[in-house]
């Protein structure tokens, strides 16, 4: 880089070509936070909002209607007959999922006025989500990948189909091997490496919005994929509640900063192209699970 | 997709269309281990591996240094001088990182044999990394990537350069802002999703081959960035060692598969493109940070 160092009297003269290659400074995600309009910002709706109260304190989930209608009205239907409440977190996978229902496989809680079984809502058509914000950037595991409606998304153009993909604190549906053998009973979060390979195999009902560490931190257990060995290692769940059936009071005052804005935009570039000083080389590039999704208290 | 099933007389007729969308079984990881000839497994060379011993077990990290020859051999004086000894995790981020140093900013432990700064290692030379093996998977972070003994690695022939990405369990040198500003004195270990942003600004010095549960389940400290803001929240190393440096009856018996060996192409196809009858869609791909690379006690 200093081949002309010797035909200069200085050795600082070198210093220039090697500030040259310094990146300036730019706007970070929290000044893109810090600047965003009140307009880019929704409030979460209550009655697409869980609240998992844990020992430790409380999940914020917002589900995703619009890519698993039926798992949501589902899920609703479970969490008003309270089934969730007393179940306990069965599974921690390390770099994986972190999954949570009922640890009783000899007498399963019946469900009340829930179904027991669901197609698998994998993927919809392309026509269902009319939110759609592409990412230019490329994706090895789906021709085209974006956010829709605040969550990460993917799609493509030649099947007709959409679909949530699995970043960190995505909600998906537990089943076994046939499509249809999930309801929403049985779910997890995902607290490692995007999975992205369950990506159209699973239903993705939404994402942890709020209290991701609680469940990150769960001790993996030893049994195979993750699950506790020992009912005393299983986290008792306390309740599951719909943020409507809650006093307004005791709500969480979340904001979520929505996928189509300005600011969302920004946010993903400040990801994709970082600025100096500490930074020395910009990606030039964000992986879909790498574009934070930011959530506040309202009003910031 | 059964379109034609009200010419036929049984609606059964439509389960074959639909039988033929199952995706065939096809060997898993799992499977792929099982059938491995010991050829494609290798020792952990006692000379680069260390075991950071916590309260609640052993964390075994592999050095790499074809990647990092300065600060592999830093880091090994900084371990023979007990440097790490009583020192502390500082630092759990969600989905980032987990860091380990000294807790004493006011009157830092100082260094003997090992030096205080050294220069960034961030890329190496291409020559240097003569056992790359390549993946066919693109990725959006760098024009190749693939293997280096034993770790995942991504270069770019126009520049010439190669370097390891931070996938999870990768562990790197904490820096200030100076590319010159670390030592291996203060490490850190990928704990999230992947922070490829992170390649090529940061010198990675190896991987944690065992015991990154014990790291990924620390507590997420309150402070920015994730750092403890009560010295008790920190968990003490109780010692850091080189592996030469434990007899022989105390070091773990750890062997890791070759990234350049046939067991080792099929396991990152087993991941590439998995098999039914769980799988419904196969991804056809499968990002670098998500091919596993699988460590086992000796012997299998």
């Amino acid at each position: 880089m200093c081949r002309y160092a010797f035909a200069l009297p200085f050795a600082l003269a070198c210093a220039l070509p090697a500030m040259a290659r310094e990146l300036p400074p730019k706007p970070s995600t929290a000044d893109v936070i810090k600047a965003s309009p009140a307009a880019d910002w929704r409030p979460l709706d209550p009655d697409n909002t869980l609240y998992m109260e844990l020992p430790t304190g409380r999940v914020v989930i917002e589900l995703a209607p619009v890519f698993a209608p039926q798992h949501a009205v589902n899920i609703r239907a479970l969490v008003r007959d309270g089934y969730f409440d007393g179940l306990a977190i069965l599974r921690s996978q390390d770099n994986f999922v972190v999954q949570w229902g009922d640890p009783d496989e000899n007498s399963p809680r019946p469900f009340k006025t829930a179904k027991a079984k669901l197609p698998g809502e994998f993927t919809v058509p392309l026509k269902n989500d009319k939110e759609f914000t592409r990412l230019p950037d490329r994706d090895g595991y789906a021709p085209q990948v974006g956010h829709s409606h605040g969550f990460p998304s993917a799609r493509d153009p030649k099947t007709g189909e959409a679909w949530l993909a699995h970043c960190y604190g995505m909600v998906g549906v537990g089943r076994d091997t046939a499509s249809d053998s999930g309801n929403g009973s049985a779910l997890y979060a995902v607290s490692g490496n995007a999975p992205r390979q369950l990506d159209r195999n699973i239903t993705v009902v939404g994402r942890v919005v709020d209290g991701m560490p609680l469940l990150s931190v769960q001790p993996r257990g030893a049994a195979p994929m993750g699950f506790y060995d020992k009912p005393e290692q299983m986290v008792a769940i306390k309740s599951v509640k719909l943020a409507a059936d809650v006093p307004a009071d005791q709500r969480s005052k979340l904001e979520v900063m929505r996928t189509d804005s300005a600011s969302f935009k920004a946010v993903a570039e400040a990801a994709r192209n970082r600025g100096g000083p500490w930074t020395k080389v910009a990606a030039g590039h964000v992986d879909l699970c790498n574009v934070p999704i930011p959530v506040r208290q309202q009003g910031g």
